[in-house]
């Protein structure tokens, strides 16, 4: 929607695998979500823009080899895999699930692109979590390291946290061959902890909103402690909540790959963007939800739960976020006062909402 | 057949993949391989000593588990991976092929471990590929990197070639990471090129020989030079022959794994030893090839190919491998008398050797 608003030809591949996991596992996002047919019927007549889209699969090479080779894309924005670490942790299916279908997913597309399009734009979502949480600070994608009196600038060392994770890591070392290799073009997104719900295209109408988690395999946690606030459950912290991360405003993430899609990569360049606009500790997160709670007249605490993930409580953590600003984004920055909207927001359907999904079902250590 | 020898008791597990490729691609080893039944049956004839096997396949979970569980392994040596390299740049089929076999099978082999027998010492076969050619020292897994005033010692960047190398630095990733999270102890050892043919084992009988490969996609590279010293064929460089790797014999290769065995790594721990023993490039392989055949009473020559890969012709390499020599390896190291034993081997089986096989098929850009 964003880049169809703004007079992109856009056409959208999904195989609804998402839905189908939120199914087996019991979990609806906050607000319905129509069919995708729907959701283009009433984008178009909403706006006017036509979205073409194909209910097709990454795994189908066949399908993808002839959706590029008729659609002849610019570029590719690839968001097509299983996004979940709890997912990937439940157990050996859903670990081996999310690597097969991310990894395989991913090489069928750098195949059909050196096939059809070998000249477009692949702007591939990865992740922050990539990095884990080394004690020196974070570079985007490379380093340049001094070592025995000799000097190279190779791929940051990478210490991903969960199967999930490990499959993005996978991804980054396949699209780097297939660019050194073929030439072709990639900019790797290594995208923060997303927060917030609503974009100026999802406002247009109740059918175009957009997916919300709070839920324990696909919520995000500064969304999850604003519906723990307005249903009146604890904030759940895991662990010492050290944890630090990247964070994002929803609004800010498709700028990211806009800014990107106007300033492409180079023919045969891996570049990496480390897409997130400001720092903080889980802790810091849920004492920022409950004063915003407080103002918004809800009274809410914070609970600490036994940590499921195995990962450092207290930590270094300075992760360079400085490619994206240079190429003009204007952070959307968190404040108490965004939370409060937050909440608002959610307490519109706090009816709907099933406090028993925010409990945490995949353990790191599952014994 | 080495463990078995020396009082272990071995359980072979296979699912003959290799003969499959072999029979696809008109490939067969230099001397013909026996079916496994036979050999079990010629070293229990020739030695007394009893291998159990299993005709089955690490992509086969239930069976995995089961086998593990029956079995209580103290070790688990896992070699059972699609390994050439340019097999998995042959098109999109096998290098996905490549990556999900290689990956999810050695998921499989994790998870089961961590169920049935989480405390046996995984010894995996890695690949000195996976480092690719950095322009510093190429360290033993981690590198220690000071940068910004702070300091960490981190997984050793990774530049892996092909589709085949990529997938071991996907399993690198994988079993880090479960040994962190679950406990397990695991042994990479990354390999460099093997050269040679016989074994003490193999040498006891014609039904015992190992698998000699020469062709363009399972061959190693001296191997088939004194293959083509022979046959009399030009001994085909490609490119400059400037390509520098590591190399140890085949004599080294179980000797390295024994050693790994007798001392297992901790529990938690994944310990990266680089198994080679000296560092060659192409040209100085080709050259000493033709010095030894010359001694021989063959006239070999050297012929320059357009070099079917992606990498450097002329780089820096130097590669530490001192944790194995430090528990105790003894290297054979390659000599013209070495390569005029493998001449000798070689030519009682020269009418059955196929020069067609030698060509590449594999390109690299595939354009």
């Amino acid at each position: 929607m964003y880049f169809s608003a703004r007079g992109h030809e856009v056409t959208v591949l999904d195989n609804f695998a998402k839905r189908g996991l939120e199914l087996q596992h019991g979990i609806t996002p906050m607000e319905e979500i129509a069919p995708l047919h729907k959701r283009v019927e009433r984008w178009e007549a909403e706006t006017g823009h036509k979205i073409a889209f194909e209910a097709s699969d990454l795994l189908e090479h066949r399908a993808l080899y002839r959706l590029l080779e008729r659609s002849q894309p610019e570029a590719i924005i690839h968001y097509a895999e299983q996004p979940s670490a709890p997912y990937s942790m439940l157990g050996l299916n859903s670990a081996v699930y999310t690597q097969h279908n991310n990894v395989v997913g991913n090489l069928n597309l750098l195949f059909a692109m050196k096939a059809h399009c070998p000249d477009a734009h692949l702007i591939k979502l990865g992740t922050m979590g990539e990095y884990g949480t080394p004690n020196i600070d974070i570079e985007e994608g490379y380093i340049t390291i001094e070592h025995n009196g000799r000097t190279d600038t190779l791929p940051f060392p990478k210490q991903p946290g969960s199967f999930y994770h490990l499959s993005k890591v996978h991804d980054s070392h396949n699209i780097m061959f297939a660019c050194r290799i073929w030439g072709l073009r990639a900019t790797d997104l290594n995208q923060g902890v997303v927060y917030g719900v609503q974009t100026d295209e999802t406002k247009i109408h109740p059918e175009l909103c957009t997916s919300f988690h709070y839920d324990d395999l696909f919520g995000t946690v500064l969304n999850r402690f604003c519906v723990q606030a307005v249903t009146n459950y604890p904030l759940t912290v895991y662990g010492k909540g050290g944890q630090t991360r990247g964070f994002l405003n929803i609004l800010d993430t498709l700028r990211c790959v806009e800014l990107s899609l106007q300033n492409p990569a180079d023919s045969g360049e891996f570049r990496v963007f480390n897409q997130f606009t400001e720092q903080f500790s889980v802790l810091e997160l849920a004492e920022l939800v409950r004063d915003a709670a407080a103002d918004h007249g809800i009274k809410a605490e914070i609970d600490f739960l036994a940590n499921p993930r195995i990962e450092l409580e207290e930590h270094y953590y300075n992760a360079k976020h400085t490619k994206l600003l240079e190429l003009g984004l204007e952070p959307h920055l968190l404040s108490k006062v965004l939370v409060e909207q937050l909440i608002s927001h959610i307490q519109r359907f706090s009816d709907s909402i099933d406090p028993k999904v925010m409990i945490p079902r995949a353990r790191w250590r599952q014994d």
